[in-house]
């Protein structure tokens, strides 16, 4: 049966060529030119902000990591102990695909301003390689670190079935877990971070200094633009790595029952899905005055066909006579069909997603038109939108979860979280791409490089909006799904043959979960708020103590800034991460001492992804519902005397409707995506000592 | 055994005696001086406005009522037929208790008002007797038609455990559906109707016509009058009137397998909490320059008292040896002890309530320091604080559940629901009393009786919105409690030894079931904007087609304007009112017919209750702590340079949030508690059919 180790071997292949074609898009990055004097300026503001932060925010999550580490290796027994360095692994590989992504993403920034300056095609290809970047060191990381500890773990304790399932497989556990630590830190830090910064450097440059938006004399502008890179580069690179990890570990625990071939399947399937992404990468282009959107959808679409099609000859070629999970027997065409079926419910997320925050739709169009009687209907209107969106997500989730099930029980449901994110390298690139053409954009307004340049920079960050939509639906639904195959895979390590509902420990443990979402996204908003004055406070003592900066002959303490928000940032994280973290570590201990099972912890885990799921669509479509509310309002003719366009009182109530969404969308939102999972995954390695 | 269905008599007693003493006090109301004529000429427009309503509902109510028995006779067989009966019954019961207490409720104010000229004694004795006529109605009607109708069914089908099972409850449930269905009309209509009043007469009123509010010239501030009372007085009647009844039900089904004497407990504590609230009644009185609020605690906390020590002596009478639930045994001390956990959790919730909503508070002051930086600051500080409030009121039901099913199983559950309500009888005349001395304030001011009145009727007001915060505490919390012993109840009734949310049909029950109040409350949110804009084209159309109107010498046409609102509100009611009704049948045959038993309905009940419960407590507290944020802002020294008091930014951010505030508070939040209890319901209805 072992003989199927040397898929291991494949994927390594596969990863090591992405992180070879990471580092090859990224020397075809760095060489392209930067423009001139004022454009370097610019963009070394930001590169230097978004390292001070990355630097100070590792030496934090390094003590973490050390300390989670120890507690590990103390409280766990035997050979389960090296779940501690799994840990620390997976801590280190997400860390490592951030800082990778970032740094290449906040040099592809100026370089695409610069190449708008002679095409739009040059523009979108060193935008979208930059993005690249972040995507294949994310699907190279995980697969590199997964796949290299799985051949050291089953070489040193063997491959049979106890050896994987008391072992290897919980092990492997700690690395996803240590994934999702450093993504609770990415995710709710950065989001409190870049709302903070926007805050500040909205109310005291512009309301109180006066200068205009994106000035570098503002201290807090740099941390501003950081903050996209932060948030939406770094961010949802850890978001997706953890969901990556964390549907190939849940598949691969799911297996066990069925043999070593159902447990190297998710590899091979991972290793397939990178070889399709860098394919498809080569087929984002587009000529002067195309349509990058078309471009980017060709690559997507293109990995996503190659992927099924190759999918469907891996699983003939590993499992020609299907798999069988304890007395279940399934055929390689249902194996094949549940991974159709999760890739199919991404796209069809990711396109729901799009449909309710883009401009000139329905849902926008019902906001905008309720701006015209103030901020109060424009709320009322977004919050309503928000609430109403989570419907059809969520049929397609659950379209998937049961069509998946039918097809291969739990670990159909497990396959198909993969199969949404088999092409998470190509999916990514298009995500990171996003806040690199919206940086490129800054860059050419701050530089003055004239209408023309601004017009391409402009199509492609239009793209980039579209593109943010898709992507947040994407991690959404990968975190639903993922979810709830880590919630069965917990079932299965903790030895719980049901969770029963009807039982008031569950049911107790469903309300507490249930309400988690809520006070997480309360502690969120809450920080951002706090976080904010810490923000305006730094900025107005810049202004005041360094002379000749409002002259622009001194130039502004941007990593002071930056610090001071990271600082911030990092101490509001505490609370809510504990939070994460404590909870399913109290109640499953405590309902194993109280009740004699873990099945409370179950019911918690069912409440946080239900509830979690619906919060994290409501306020990320509310949130970008307004969003593109106020964007649509800026595209009409300015005329406030008939109240449309800038200026007028519609626009000023749409932009209160943006401010209440900026948390929502940036903060709390992507949070509630890593709350679910790391509650999950945290379950799952805390499962051995639940049984 | 079946001696003790005595009981059911000495019930029919007391519920006789709570409608008789609702008589007297109805009598003592309107034998009360109406004052000027002034006075008159503004409280017979709300009170026709409020039987407009009244009338147009129930013609739209009959029609529904009668097509959903006609169904329930023609779908069901045998005996089980008379569900339908059962239904019209319990339909018409809670219509009534709604049509009493308003009525009386549209003859206290102005009554209240009038009393207010000589005593503050005096006007809290008014309004309190009005509310009393209310909570008297509700619990008299409640207990009488249920204890009547089990009269006449064990007179007919006899009282053994089978015919208990299989029959009599079966259409027990009937009843209570009726009352939910009711529920459903009067909570979510009036909460869209009272809210579009609101805004159609501010609107057009003060901002367009530029008269002040509250001046009977504007055809729609009757209507926002009549909300109050078809909101506050109507829709939180029979939100208890259902809870009450439902409780009552599902106690008594799940009582079934300890024998008759525990199907006849809750019926007897419904006496005694029947007779303990009447003489709390006795204990409102205050002295000129008093507390009110102190008065109507007394009255309360003495019923209570007074309830949890009759209750014990009641259960060791009945049960002096305890009861034994297949095989678990329960000592009287025990039952009791469900009970008094029950009224606990209840004072609880309805404590911290108060806690998030209340004046000068932390939660509020939050909110009023955050609208200093504008309206998009202060919605985010409501929506967190919103968010947060669920937290400690979801421990205290958490506690209550798990503590009352370790003392009696799931019977513990049910009659700790019932305990929470036992005393609704003068629980509801103190929330009731509130709109009363609110509508009284406003006659005050529109009649000019002088500013020691006013302030004799503000004190009487202040303690109405306090009660109106604690009475929607209780309401939420009993719903809670309410739907997960009707839960248990719809488990037992049809046939499901359990429901495992590791089965992927359960688990994607559970995802719909929290999808749903998301859904709910943006249906009802934007049927408010729809329904505000039928009304403000309705008194445009007044202002410029009655002659005289704006000089006072024509009337303006009060009913056209509250059928208009109230037309809206039905018609706007039908989507999410079909929602919560069909979703269970939807699911419940439907997984019946896929998977061959209804888990899944029981799945999407657990959703429902856990997304439901939360939303319900987010979008109340939320909403309550913005109106008093505003309060406590408008209460500060006017000064719009310093940015305190009326007139300031930051009062009109304030405002803002208020506004948006109204939908969630009085609109969405409340009916949440009747779609999760009225979808339990149906299930129990609809089980002998899933089975």
């Amino acid at each position: 049966m072992s003989e199927s180790i040397y898929i291991a071997w494949v994927a390594i292949g596969g990863a090591v060529l992405a992180l070879i074609y990471a580092a090859f898009l990224a020397s075809k990055v760095s060489a392209c030119d930067t423009g001139t004097d004022r454009m370097r300026e610019v963009a070394s503001a930001i590169r230097e902000g978004a390292m001070a932060f990355i630097s100070r925010e590792y030496k934090v999550l390094a003590i973490f990591v050390v300390v989670a580490a120890i507690i590990f290796a103390v409280v766990n027994k035997g050979p389960v102990r090296l779940v501690s360095l799994a840990f620390v692994v997976g801590a280190f590989c997400s860390g490592l695909a951030g800082f990778l992504g970032m740094r290449v993403a906040t040099k592809a920034n100026v370089r695409t301003a610069n190449a708008a300056r002679t095409s739009l095609n040059k523009a979108l290809d060193v935008a979208f390689k930059g993005g690249a970047v972040m995507g294949m060191s994310v699907v190279g990381l995980g697969v590199l670190g997964l796949s290299s500890l799985f051949l050291i773990l089953t070489y040193m304790y063997g491959a049979h079935t106890e050896a994987l399932k008391n072992t290897v497989l919980p092990i492997l556990a700690g690395f996803s877990f240590g994934a999702s630590s450093i993504a609770l830190f990415a995710r709710v830090g950065g989001g409190i971070y870049t709302k903070a910064a926007d805050v500040g450097a909205d109310l005291v440059g512009k309301v109180e200094q006066g200068i205009p938006e994106d000035d570098p004399r503002n201290p807090a502008t740099i941390a501003d633009n950081v903050g996209d890179n932060v948030g939406d580069v770094c961010g949802m690179g850890a978001d997706l790595f953890e969901s990556y990890v964390g549907s190939l570990v849940s598949s691969m625990v799911l297996g066990i029952s069925a043999g070593f071939t159902a447990v190297m399947l998710p590899i091979a399937l991972a290793a397939v899905g990178i070889i399709a992404s860098i394919i498809g990468t080569f087929f984002v282009k587009t000529k002067e005055g195309g349509n990058p959107q078309k471009a980017l959808n060709m690559g997507t679409f293109l990995a996503a066909i190659i992927f099924v099609v190759a999918a469907y000859f891996i699983i003939n070629f590993l499992a020609p006579d299907g798999l069988t999970f304890g007395g279940m027997y399934v055929c390689a065409a249902k194996l094949w069909g549940a991974v159709v079926v999760g890739l199919g419910a991404g796209v069809a997320v990711g396109l729901l997603t799009e449909h309710y925050c883009a401009m000139k739709k329905g849902p926008v169009e019902e906001i905008v038109s309720a701006s015209k009687t103030g901020a109060a209907t424009s709320i009322i209107a977004g919050l309503s939108v928000g609430m109403r969106s989570t419907a059809l997500p969520l049929f397609a989730i659950v379209i998937a979860i049961i069509v998946s099930y039918s097809l291969a029980g739990l670990y159909g449901i497990a396959i198909a979280a993969f199969g949404m994110l088999s092409t998470t390298g190509i999916q990514l690139a298009v995500d990171a791409y996003g806040p690199i053409a919206d940086n490129a954009g800054g860059i050419t307004e701050m530089s003055d490089l004239g209408e023309e340049v601004r017009e391409r920079t402009d199509a492609l960050d239009s793209v980039g909006n579209t593109t943010a939509a898709i992507g947040k639906g994407f991690a959404i639904g990968s975190a639903a799904l993922t979810a709830l195959s880590l919630f069965a895979a917990f079932r299965e390590q903790a030895g719980l043959t049901r969770i029963d509902i009807t039982r008031p420990d569950v049911m107790a443990g469903l309300l507490v979960g249930g309400m988690l979402p809520f006070l997480f996204s309360s502690m969120a908003m809450k920080a951002v708020g706090k976080a904010a004055n810490s923000m305006i406070e730094e900025v107005r003592r810049q202004f005041r103590s360094i002379p000749g900066l409002m002259e622009g002959t001194a130039k502004a303490d941007y990593a002071k800034c930056v610090d001071i928000s990271t600082g911030a940032a990092i101490r509001e994280m505490i609370l809510p991460g504990l939070l994460a973290i404590l909870t399913p570590i109290i109640v499953g201990f405590g309902s194993k001492w109280i009740w004699g099972d873990a099945a409370a912890l179950g019911g918690l885990l069912a409440g946080v992804t239900v509830s979690g799921v619906m919060m994290a669509i409501f306020m990320s479509n509310a949130g970008g519902a307004w969003d593109n509310a106020k964007k649509q309002i800026e595209g009409e003719v300015k005329d406030p005397e008939n109240n449309t366009g800038k200026g007028s009182a519609r626009h000023a109530a749409a932009v209160i409707g943006d401010t209440v969404g900026d948390p929502f969308k940036d903060t709390a939102g992507p949070s509630l995506n890593i709350l679910i999972k790391l509650m999950s995954v945290l379950s799952l390695v805390i499962s051995p000592l639940l049984m």
